[in-house]
């Protein structure tokens, strides 16, 4: 089922609209690029509109938000809705400032999002409103565990029904879900988490995926999910004694770049739950 | 001819303001550092014109305007043209958004551009009024090629006469004119699309390029081209299987950091009409 | 001594937020986590005070300064001394705009930072108002050299003095005081300089090693200019021949990610006077 999910976003290369931090912004593109998707970034609020309706979908991140691109933010995701884009947010750092908390929960009131993918500090903070938040990473107070896995499992659906938005939490364990079906992924690897804006990456694949894949949102998104974590397996095993966490990235992005729809059904780990 | 004048950037260390999209930025930062140049970014509008004062050329990119930086993009063109120094336009994304449009025709018509660099589709809005944009790639049914190629170096040269500006349109082919003579330049290599940003460095280079040839524009800008399609070339060969497009991009500058006068002169294809 | 100041840093994992340029910021984010520490970018005014209270540490530095990011500064600079967190500053390209020098007055005026770091250009700028600007890069003219060592080590004595700030002035060789002692470190490798970013980098390093050793600041900020230097020793030893600057560069973050505590010891090369 990956497999057909990802030769559609290779083969349709949906173009998607950027309203992103500017700390990872450039990764997020070339990601976008190795994906199979395009990129474009704009986030003055006199030309969103246009922009928006060129491109296929939306991803909106609030990572470096201010006062100007958060106006931009509520107007391109508006007209998303209206020409019934998928549009996907990315809630960076929501709960470290009442900004990013009202901000997201503003978006959320106004947008009809397609997915919302965060850590689990960020979606306990926006499904509960009491997430604790370590900056930009989940604080380790927050980590899902065997011992709280299904009450994480339990919130994420509550907060896609909510939402009616496909909800993912990435951690150690991803858990995609809307709000029926839950997809328990497995890729990726913890030295990812050394790496400034896999985060943000995936939230752009996961639109660039449901933009090809418009009938199968939840599948769309755990393919993206899974792919993310398979190009971070991938690249682990391509590290050298003398690499860090700055190569780790690029090979992060190489990897993708290289991903066969077949490699990604076949290395794919998940259970359906 | 190409050997003398990447000599004459290496040793002059042209130092270039850029007023810039935060999306490639970092990019731009270091190919001008590979090619000879040097970099210093600002775009506030109250220090524009002391930061273009000390600089030797402007390199003005439209790729993430917004209001307040399209005002300084003014400020500095004209400061840099009451100084005499060299001033490129890139338009990125032209067409995609009115804001886009509008701006650059206000820049063109408000400065004086030495060189104005864009693909197919950017240099067809601005020359015609009628090029398809996706996004901030070209078009496909704009593509360059033989059936139409006659028809795109007299628009070139028709837009460089209007602009007095030399024109470059990159894509598979790269057209450089002053609206007299035309370079065809045939270095580069198609895997370059899928890095994001070698458009927006190779419009920073050709400013470097400029600022330590005054007195040959459109051969300076050619080298540029030339040199740039080159650094591709050889990028490309040192691909290793596990590398992919953002691997290609650290290759593209490392190349143009190692890249000599000589081996320019040597590695360029372009044939002069 | 370094050995345990840098193991300090690993174990504490610092968070540091960041008001800095959207040229390296992400390198920044990433030198951060490589060293030990963890980033979080934020300019917004309506935001800043309460990601400063978040976090444990504060970099401000002024590369791509606007009036909005400039109010930012201020606010979360004296949010920071409120409470009591490292503030550390980087006055990048002071001296090349009215903007520049007047901002980085002020805000040492309003700010108590614990720690400035700027190239010999940029310190004379603020200690004597005389200090000549290549825009980000030190001038030619202002180099160190043995002729005018013990002047700008009295230079850089009194203006810690003045600031109650520990002074770093990056070069050659780098000297770090806080107006008494004096660590004049020969770690480093010239084509440092030919990396966007390594100045950037290393101020927001700095920040984390003073958080982590509140009680050691002029062996932190020492440490980390050794660590910084050795990491870009390591990387140098790494470049093959087809490597250029932008592969230096992932290489410096990756040997900074990879450096031990033990080998920061053992490698560290300086003097106290």
């Amino acid at each position: 089922m990956f497999k057909e999910i990802f030769e559609n976003v290779r083969e349709s290369a949906p173009l998607i609209h950027n309203i992103t931090n500017y700390v990872t912004v450039n990764d997020v593109a070339n990601m976008l690029i190795a994906c199979g998707g395009a990129p474009i970034m704009a986030d003055e609020s006199k030309e969103v509109c246009e922009i928006t309706s060129i491109c296929t979908g939306l991803n909106i991140n609030i990572g470096t938000l201010n006062e100007r691109t958060i106006d931009s933010m509520l107007i391109a995701g508006n007209k998303a809705n209206e020409l019934g884009h998928p549009v996907v947010l990315d809630p960076v750092g929501v709960g470290a400032s009442s900004l990013r908390t009202e901000t997201a929960i503003k978006l959320i009131e106004e947008i009809q999002f397609d997915a919302i993918r965060g850590n689990i500090s960020e979606i306990k903070t926006l499904a509960l409103g009491s997430g604790r938040t370590k900056g930009v990473d989940a604080d380790a107070a927050d980590e899902i565990n065997e011992g709280n896995m299904d009450s994480v499992i339990e919130m994420a659906k509550s907060f896609s029904k909510n939402t009616k938005a496909i909800i993912t939490i990435t951690g150690k364990v991803d858990i995609v879900t809307d709000g029926e079906r839950v997809f328990k992924i497995s890729n990726g690897h913890e030295k990812m988490s050394h790496v400034s804006g896999t985060g943000c990456q995936l939230s752009a694949v996961s639109c660039a995926f449901i933009c090809a894949n418009r009938d199968r949102k939840l599948e769309s998104v755990a393919a993206a999910v899974s792919a993310m974590g398979l190009a971070g397996e991938i690249a682990y095993k391509r590290l050298g004694e003398l690499d860090g966490n700055l190569s780790y990235r690029n090979y992060i992005i190489d990897a993708m770049y290289n991903l066969t729809p077949l490699a990604l059904e076949e290395g794919a780990k998940y259970e359906i739950i």
